[in-house]
């Protein structure tokens, strides 16, 4: 078993979430999708009134397959620590429907898919769907 | 046609915005969900780093039916404006799948349905299953 620690990220580690983040959308088949820089992830995480939290797990040492080591279920047991310490009822995360692993883990942990029980759905604008908005 | 002024909410909009949410979730037949307070919506919006920001549209004046007015309209135009403003590449919004007049209005607005077109689902740890899961 690997030996992890979860901590909060620090604005130096914005390199890695980046190439994480890149890891992530290809496997999501989602690539194009992100238009992110370790720039943006810096000014947008770490400044008076960040826009997102992030956490870290560091995996000591790591040997082969990170896959079944439980590091998404201490992630997300440390994500509700974080909400419950910040006053949230409860929290969500977004799934791609095919990501029968993801789901599968989320409900045995003890979460509810809200777009099956009743029907919710992601809309999104995109960039020019926005600034055509917003008259820019 | 109504007149409607969009503005950012202030402190003292609380208890109308709680009466707006529970009409919401009345009309969202889940009205069993709803368990914040006028005090915590206080607390949440207008602290220091606030959990969230709220625009309020003035309707003056407000004679017969609100539908149909381009009030729905207005307001996305306007969050599209912050987005911008704010510097995020795209908005997101949460619809019941029965809710054929909002679907068709985002749609409309040039809003692309990620549920359909992707499969992300919203998965939801609830009270119970986050205290759980931070073993408290």
């Amino acid at each position: 078993m690997a030996s992890v620690r979860i901590r909060e990220a620090k604005e130096g580690d914005c390199g890695d979430i980046l190439r994480l983040i890149l890891e992530l959308a290809e496997f999501e088949k989602l690539s194009d999708q992100v238009k992110i820089s370790e720039e943006a992830l810096r000014a947008d995480g770490f400044g008076d009134n960040p826009f997102y939290h992030c956490l870290v797990a560091e995996i000591l040492p790591a040997p082969g397959k990170l896959l079944g080591q439980g590091i998404g279920s201490k992630i997300i047991k440390k994500v509700a620590e974080v909400a419950l310490d910040k006053g949230c009822s409860q929290f969500r995360l977004a799934v791609l429907d095919w990501n029968q692993r993801a789901m599968d883990l989320y409900k045995a942990l003890g979460a509810q898919d809200l777009t099956e029980a009743e029907g919710w759905h992601f809309f999104c604008f995109q960039g020019e769907a926005t600034r055509k908005l917003a008259g820019k």
